[in-house]
């Protein structure tokens, strides 16, 4: 992608190419775990709980990076 | 709240208060069922396909916010 920023064909604020794969990496993230967990009855606890683990770590990835968008949109402090 | 817009202190387009309980709402009953699969390993089977049932419905839902919110954003369709 030649630029980070796309053109905002609807006259608002354009959003930024690499804030959008911030978005949807640990969303996308977040989906593919939770489909091993629903389709892998089998898995052992371990490795239930390390999955699970790397849910959390994606979802407060995800979260942290939704403050930061809140932030830039106006959001107080 | 009196409105469904924040005045922006940066400048940059205000986020909808509506809109951001729209992202937060999800994110968190994410974290929360993610915490319960931690918490609880002895869960029954049936019962923890019930949570991860849910979590994946969040994550769809999310999905779709942030789907809007990119749209809005000048993301092209």
């Amino acid at each position: 992608m030649a630029s980070s920023h796309r053109p905002a064909g609807n006259g608002l604020d354009p959003f930024p190419a690499d804030r959008e794969h911030e978005l949807l990496t640990p969303l996308t993230a977040i989906r593919a775990i939770a489909e091993i967990l629903r389709d892998h009855p089998e898995l052992a606890p371990a490795e239930r709980m390390l999955f699970v683990e790397r849910l959390l770590a994606e979802q407060q990835r995800l979260e942290q990076c939704i403050a930061r968008l809140l932030d830039r949109s106006g959001h107080p402090p």
